[in-house]
C-alpha cells in the first residue's frame, strides 16, 4: 500500500485525491458505474460524523425516521421545478417479481414527495405543529461525471423534513439548522465554512431558497458542504399539507429540508490532507490513536507486546478509539509510513529503546519529528492538546456562524 | 388514538397486530404496496435494538461497511441455489437517467453476491483473513402477501458477511453469531428464543447450513426471529474468492452471512403485548419514563409544571429515557390511557394529590394498580427494579444459549 508513492498535490491534485482515497481504504469502485463501496475506515469516518450530528438534531428536537426508497413515479410530477429538476437523474424500476409494473417506480432522489405525501394524511391540527423529522439514508441521482465520495449515483445522507404553522418558524428552522451544520463544521470536522445563499439557477428544485455552508479545498477550490432549503408553500401545495388554525381556518404548512452527505468524507481528505497522505480531524477520527510496536528479538517482543497492550487499555479506558498494529511481516517503519498515510493524529510506539514505555511520534513527517516520552499516556488532555499542535493545521479557534439571516431572495 | 378499543388477541390477533402498529404510530403503510414508513417511535426502538447489537458487533471484532444498493442482474445468476431462490422476489432497475440500461440492475434482496465480488479483489493472502464484516441498510424482496414490520417488501436489517481460512473457523463464527443473537433475544428484547437448524427446503438460497432463532408468540405461533448461515465455499467458488495459504497454495475462502431484521419489532409487539397495547421491554424502549402532569387550577399548573420539568431532569441525568407529556387538550386520563397503549415501562405523574411530588403509576392496569410515592425518582436502580416488576411478563432469568454446536447437516 504506502510503497506506491502517491502525486504531489501540486502536481495533480484530482489524481492525488483518486489514488489517496483507495490507498488509504476509505471506498473502491463497485462494479455498477458510478457507485461506491464505503470500506472499514471510511465507514468507521461516516458513523462518527452521523453520531456528532445526530446528537445535534435529537437536541433540536428532531427524530428520525425511515421513508422507502421505492416512490411511485406520478409523485415527483407533483411540484413543477421539482420535476424538472430531478427527471433527467432517475433511477426507474419496471420489473417486479417477474412481472412488468403497471406504475413504474422511481428510487428516490431524495424524499419531499413521499414525505409530503404522508404529511397530508398525519397533520389535521396546529396541535400537530411542527413536524420535526429527520432520517439516515441513501439516495440514488443518475449522474454522467462521477468521483468517489464528492458526486456518485448512490450516496449516503441525512435529510431533515419539517412542517410549521408559519413562514417565519420555517425560515428560522432553515437558518438554525445551517448553524447546526456551521458548528458541526468548524468544531467536529475542523473545516472553516461560509454560509450563503443560492442563486435562482443553482438553487434545489422546489425551494424558495437554498442556503449552502461552502469550504475552500486544498486546490483553492470552493466545494459545497451541505446544504438547508426553505420550500417555502410550494410541496405543500402540491400534496395538499393543509393542517386547521386556532381560529378554525384550513392553511397550508410551511415546509423545509436540509441535508449533509458523504461528500463531506472528500470535503475532509480535501482540506486537511497533505501530500504524505490522509490527516484525520481528531474528534472524529475513526482511529485515534494507533500503537506499533518495535521490537527485535523474540525476548524483547514479549515485553513490548505487553507494554502496548496495557497502554491500549489505558487509552481505550480514557475513551480514545485506539488500534494496536500487530501485523507480522511488516517493518515498524513501514506501518509508520502507512498510519501517516492514512492520517491517524498521534502514533505511539512502545519499545525497548531510551524512551520506553511510550513514546509518542507527531502524525506529521515521521522521520523528522521529535520523539518523547510520557509517563502519563493515560491522559487524555495531554493527548488531545499534543494532537492538536501536531496538526499541519491549527484547530480553528473561531466560527462564522450565522448572527442574523442573510436577505431572502424571495 | 386511544379511544378507539383494539379488538382483543383472542377475538383476532391479526387484526389486534395491525391496529396496535398503526395507533401506536410505529409504522404506516407506504403508497407503494407492501412498502412501510418507520415512524419516530417505530424507529427509536430499532434505533436502540441497533446500538444492542452492533456493539456485540464490534466487540466480537466486525468492522461496518456500506455496499451498494445496485447489483449487476448476472451477479445474481453465478450462484445455482441463489438465483433459483432469489429470482422470483427482484425489483429490476431497466432505466437510468433517461436511457434503457445495456445490462438490467437489480436492487440487492441481499448483498453475497456483491460482496463476493468485492472480496476476490481485496483477498489475497492468509494475511487478508479472517474478513469480518457488517452492514446496516434496506434490501428489497418482491414479497405478494406483506404485514408492517413481519414481511415487507422493503425492509431494514444488518447483513454480516465473513470469510475465513478454514470450515472449522467459519462454522464456528456462525455459531458463535447465533449466540450474539441469542445474547440480545434475552437481555435486551426480553425474549426467550430457541435455537435451531432449518431443513433443506428452508435454508438460505445458497448456504451449506441455515441456523435461526425461533420464539413464540402471543398466539402460540413460532416466528423467525433471525438467521445466521455456513456458505461453505459455495460463493466463494462462483466469485473466485481465494487466497495463498502459508505454503503457497491457493485455497477457496469459507464464508458466513447473518442477519437480524425489522421483523423483530414485531416479535416484541407479539411476544409481550396485550389487549390494552404494547409492553415494551425496558432496556431499549423508546421512552423509558413518561410524566403527566396533573393539575385542576392555572395556580397549581405551574408549580406541577416545574415539579415535572425537574424530575424530568433528575431523570436524563439518571441516562433514563424520558418524555414529559404536556400536550394542551388531552385529559391525564386520556394520556394514561395512550402511554399504556403505546406500552412505556413506568408513568410518573407529578400532581398536587397527596403522593405528590412524584408518584409512580405501573406500567400495566393504571386503574386498579397502587401509587407510591417516591422521594428518589433519581435513583436509577430502583426504576429498573420497578420497571421488572411491574412488567405482565417476568424478565427472564435464563438463557437458552448454544453450549455445543448443534449437529451440522452437510
Amino acid at each position: 500500500m504506502a510503497e506506491e508513492k502517491l502525486p504531489t498535490r501540486a502536481e495533480d491534485f484530482s489524481e492525488w485525491y483518486n489514488q489517496l482515497v483507495l490507498k488509504a481504504q476509505l471506498a473502491d469502485y463497485a462494479p455498477v458505474r458510478g457507485c461506491m463501496i464505503v470500506r472499514p475506515y471510511g465507514w468507521a469516518l461516516w458513523e462518527n460524523i452521523q453520531a456528532a450530528l445526530d446528537k445535534r438534531f435529537k437536541a433540536t428536537g428532531h427524530q428520525n425516521v425511515a421513508f422507502p426508497l421505492l416512490i411511485p413515479k406520478s409523485f415527483i410530477e407533483k411540484e413543477k421545478h421539482h420535476v424538472e429538476g430531478f427527471s433527467p437523474e432517475l433511477a426507474v424500476v419496471t420489473i417486479g417479481g417477474g412481472e412488468e409494473l403497471a406504475e413504474p417506480l422511481i428510487l428516490r432522489p431524495t424524499s419531499e414527495t413521499i414525505i409530503g405525501h404522508m404529511w397530508s394524511k398525519w397533520i389535521q391540527s396546529y396541535r400537530d405543529l411542527p413536524v420535526l423529522m429527520n432520517q439516515w439514508n441513501s439516495v440514488i441521482r443518475w449522474e454522467l461525471r462521477t468521483k468517489l465520495f464528492l458526486r456518485t449515483l448512490e450516496f449516503y445522507w441525512q435529510e431533515g423534513h419539517t412542517a410549521h404553522a408559519t413562514r417565519q418558524e420555517a425560515v428560522d428552522e432553515t437558518l438554525q439548522m445551517l448553524n447546526v451544520y456551521t458548528d458541526f463544521a468548524v468544531n467536529e470536522a475542523a473545516i472553516p465554512v461560509i454560509p450563503g445563499v443560492k442563486s435562482d439557477a443553482e438553487k434545489f428544485a422546489g425551494a424558495d431558497t437554498t442556503y449552502s455552508l461552502e469550504a475552500m479545498m486544498g486546490d483553492q477550490k470552493a466545494l459545497q458542504f451541505c446544504t438547508s432549503h426553505f420550500l417555502g408553500q410550494n410541496f405543500a401545495q402540491a400534496f395538499e399539507v393543509k393542517y386547521l388554525d386556532q381560529t378554525g381556518v384550513l392553511q397550508h404548512c410551511w415546509t423545509t429540508s436540509w441535508g449533509l452527505s458523504t461528500r463531506v468524507i472528500g470535503a475532509i481528505i480535501m482540506v486537511h490532507g497533505d501530500d504524505q497522505g490522509l490527516i484525520m480531524p481528531p474528534r472524529i477520527a475513526p482511529i485515534q490513536v494507533v500503537i506499533v510496536p518495535i521490537y527485535k528479538t523474540d525476548e524483547e517482543k514479549a515485553s513490548v507486546q505487553k507494554t502496548a497492550k496495557d497502554l491500549k487499555a489505558q487509552l481505550v479506558k480514557a475513551n480514545l478509539r485506539v488500534h494496536l498494529d500487530e501485523r507480522e511481516g511488516f517493518s515498524p517503519g513501514w506501518k509508520f509510513n502507512d498510519w501517516e498515510m492514512r492520517g491517524v493524529p498521534p502514533k505511539m510506539s512502545p519499545s525497548n529503546q531510551p524512551c520506553w514505555p511510550g513514546a509518542i511520534v507527531p502524525a506529521g513527517k515521521a522521520k523528522s519529528a521529535p520523539r518523547w516520552p510520557t509517563s502519563q499516556p493515560q491522559s487524555k488532555n495531554c493527548l488531545w492538546e499534543f494532537t492538536s499542535r501536531s496538526s499541519t493545521r491549527p484547530w480553528p479557534s473561531g466560527a462564522p456562524t450565522l448572527k442574523r439571516p442573510p436577505p431572502m431572495t424571495s
